[in-house]
């Protein structure tokens, strides 16, 4: 399938932050191939989309979620994380089935494609039914697994646990024309305990696959770590091998200096999820800082459930505010960093080398946005318009893969009342057991 | 005219805080008549929305903004309040002509109708034309004026402005069939001197009307002010009189705790604006602590120019999240006194006895918000909803003394298209002459 988008106004997202004005892409299946002022001769386009007077750029990339606990969402607001962990979300995620899982992945991917986001980072459980979702669904997605997850390890024994672990990591490698990816998912240190550390370590390390973690979310997780194992859950890592291989680590609230050199040198990826920070009491991650030493900061919504959206518009926003206030800096981060942040640096924390830019070669995954809404009109400047006064609503088109999800603000490969009349009876089941 | 809602889940906001289930709502001319279980035998209808699987609650009310700035949104980001002001305002409202700001301030009210908000207090020049916008667009409002504005000095004289502005004061009182209202502009403590302070006192008293100042903003403002006269802007509000009147004072960001028991005394309404103190990194105004003590802060967006969108909905959301994050208290503010903030507050902040509630003998000032959106469902708890998850593109019609002012998103009152096209010709000319 050969797409064309002319009229096209690309924040590319390059490394020089490249704006560039009214050009035509092609696109030949999955990949960008051409992008050039006038039509190339050599194209034949099957379809075209016009993007006149709209912004074309990369889709956004959720780096750390829990799609399916949009079934959880404005149920347990107002209590701190481990609380809300204990009270509102282990006894509800005790009773699901695989059709919750999949009713709730349906859900989250519906909404995340209609506010123009094409990837994301999850961390769940029940991932056949995820897979299922993200088949049917066309979006990118990069699914965590956990070496001995306690469901597996009661089915088939510790060893059989960690042989369908790696398995999982190798057989959904690259599925779906590369859409799928794998990670090693180790929740926290206070899930998580030494040996299992090591041993996730060992598997990332023998399967060349990135580990997707909680880390330094509560200033509860570090000093608990400290008193059990006399270092920070970042040193604990450390020691354990877990940071010689590729990490993407959520939250990283309460971290120090020191590790914030230890992350730099092993060239761990924060992922910033703001809302769910402040939502549970956490407090700010103290990303200026981090972009200052030269990290590589990504952004993600977390689950639903303590958020209680997963609009990555949102999310852009609140980051764009947040640090500003509490650095009292008016410039203590700016839309540009921001934008950075859900998009090129997100596929870096998913593990797709390709994504995150509108460049030749990469995959298309493009989020086409409307500049004509009210909110931001007159319309000026589109680094600062998409931070600072985009709605997700205002997302017209989303390409993943060169495949198109949404035209027109209609999803075209979800059938979204069915999506949420099925979340709903999930939902309604899950609280009544309760 | 007679309007009958049915099928109406109201969220009152009255002082019990009632959610009521599937009433009717009767409205003759601009007041709620009825609320009830059955329809009234008294009441013939002239027309009937149907609010099924909706919510039906105040419009929301911003209690501090600059609604003509819309014209330059997006356009002096990343700096401080003090060269934000210097550099990106004053230049350009320097050439500001009554059609710009009937065109900034149509673009405001059509956004703000968009976003479910009815009522907003104002500050700004050239209010005849921001007459003429309120006038022709239905909406509810305060307009502030300040006892002798340089322009009208210059035209006048200083006894001269001083007389037109207590007839600006006196002649639009209750105009519109009571939908606009007028506040006395004090802008600050550092653009109005003491003698202005007192005469601003004054004419209040003279006036019974109330006071609409920016204040402790930043730290700058406040040492600059205890420099200059010894005290904090809040303590020389006291001593010229100005807190003899009913004020309301937007930002109170920087308030030290005697400040806040004198805010309490004098009854002082604090209009918070987070966004526009995070923009311009002056900080968080300590909401929290402000409710705890017994003060009814509103809500506001503040002028676009340092939001940048004047959505109500964005503001709440905003609100609910970082009190959270900077007391690192997940308990430190809940969806329920965000709400009120945005509604019943609001009205006390601009003066409106009769509005920010639904109730029998209110003005029919009403938004029906869709539940049914992806980032909704699965449908919960309309409090938790509509702070946390609900979107400004969910709200589906808007009422304002019993005129519909939106229908299934559609403004009936209103030109959208005619009102972009003209705040882009003004934002052109006006940038283009900077």
């Amino acid at each position: 399938m050969n797409t064309m988008i002319k009229n096209a106004d690309i924040l590319t997202m390059d490394d020089d932050f490249s704006i560039l004005k009214n050009q035509v892409i092609c696109i030949e299946d999955d990949r960008i191939v051409y992008i050039g002022e006038d039509e190339p001769f050599f194209f034949l386009p099957n379809r075209i989309i016009n993007a006149k007077n709209k912004i074309v750029m990369p889709g956004l990339i959720n780096s750390h979620t829990h799609c399916a606990m949009t079934l959880m969402r404005n149920r347990s607001n107002d209590l701190p994380l481990e609380r809300w962990l204990q009270e509102g979300i282990f006894p509800i995620e005790a009773n699901l089935t695989y059709k919750d899982v999949y009713s709730g992945a349906m859900l989250g991917i519906a909404e995340m494609i209609k506010c123009g986001t094409t990837a994301y980072l999850d961390m769940y459980y029940i991932h056949e039914a995820s897979i299922e979702a993200i088949s049917s669904s066309g979006i990118r997605a990069n699914l965590s697994y956990g070496v001995s997850t306690s469901s597996k390890v009661k089915e088939l024994g510790k060893q059989g646990a960690e042989e369908y672990c790696k398995n999982f990591i190798l057989n959904n490698r690259k599925a779906f024309k590369g859409r799928l990816n794998t990670s090693i998912e180790v929740h926290s240190v206070y899930l998580v305990d030494e040996n299992e550390l090591i041993l996730s370590a060992q598997m990332a390390k023998d399967t060349e696959t990135l580990i997707h973690i909680h880390l330094h979310e509560t200033q509860t997780e570090v000093n608990n770590c400290i008193k059990k194992y006399g270092m920070t859950p970042l040193q604990l890592c450390e020691k354990t091998g877990i940071l010689e291989n590729k990490v993407t680590a959520a939250h990283t609230v309460h971290v120090n200096d020191e590790d914030m050199q230890l992350m730099k040198k092993r060239k761990v990826i924060p992922v910033h999820n703001p809302s769910s920070n402040m939502l549970l009491g956490s407090g700010f991650a103290d990303i200026p800082k981090m972009l200052q030493i030269g990290l590589k900061p990504a952004l993600g919504t977390d689950g639903a459930a303590s958020n209680n959206t997963i609009d990555m518009f949102k999310e852009m926003h609140i980051t764009a505010l947040i640090h500003k206030g509490y650095k009292k800096d008016s410039n203590a981060i700016n839309a540009k960093q921001v934008l950075t942040m859900a998009t090129a640096n997100g596929a870096k924390a998913l593990g797709f080398d390709n994504c995150g830019m509108i460049k030749v070669g990469m995959k298309a995954d493009i989020a086409i946005v409307n500049t004509d809404s009210l909110n931001m009109s007159p319309y000026h400047d589109s680094v600062s318009a998409l931070v600072y006064s985009a709605r997700a609503t205002d997302v017209d088109t989303v390409l993943v893969n060169g495949e198109i999800l949404m035209k027109d603000r209609k999803l075209l490969t979800i059938d979204e009342e069915k999506v949420k009349y099925e979340a709903l009876k999930s939902a309604e089941r899950l609280y009544n057991l309760h």
